[in-house]
């Protein structure tokens, strides 16, 4: 999520999803478990951190490394060190790619979303 | 949604989530109901052509009258005609400034977009 205000009042921010044809999707919930995955370099780390489960993170990892060329996520499941993950060169690189998306988007669309901003009702700067 | 090209085998579209502080939002879903609302005059009816509950079609009426300075929708609900809605003005700028945010992303994003979907896997013309 790219923030495009400060203001604690109401901090708007940009959510984007790309879908690729019917059968592969990047959206903020994969970004985000990259990144996690990429901070904890372990699949169940990242997906407790945003209360997933385990079967739904592995899922995740799973469509991103069939949709993709080259994996995004490298793994080893089990052993006697419980297994491990890290985030791939590509993985970083859709990871950066993504985000420098949300930016872009977010800072084009800037001035149509401060539009619709001053559409919305004014809230209290303290709730 | 839009278009970024025009390839049968994998349409590569935008979907934009646009969050305002804790307690308003709006994405696809909204956008397509105020659409539907606009060309049907009924609730009702644009939430089941979107397969929605009627209950969930209202409450995502009432979330955007509420977020909003001027309601998007005004309805009556029921009488002897069974109730109409319609789209007001302030929710047509509304739907005009989501679609304008969403196409300038796109096309602000196009060539990032472009970068991202070359590293996935080829996928056959036909399915």
């Amino acid at each position: 999520m790219s923030d495009l205000e400060a203001s604690p009042a109401r901090p708007t921010r940009l959510r984007l999803r790309i879908l690729f044809g019917e059968d592969a999707m990047l959206g903020p919930g994969k970004a985000e478990l990259l990144e996690r995955i990429r901070d904890t370099g372990s699949i169940s780390a990242a997906g407790r951190d945003m209360a997933m489960s385990y079967k739904r993170a592995w899922m995740l990892v799973e469509e991103m490394n069939a949709a993709f060329r080259a994996p995004l996520v490298e793994s080893s499941r089990g052993g006697s060190g419980g297994g491990g993950a890290r985030v791939t060169e590509a993985g970083l690189a859709v990871l950066r790619l993504y985000r420098s998306i949300e930016e872009t988007a977010a800072l084009a669309g800037a001035a149509q979303i401060a539009e619709l901003r001053a559409m919305l009702h004014d809230i209290p700067d303290q709730k």
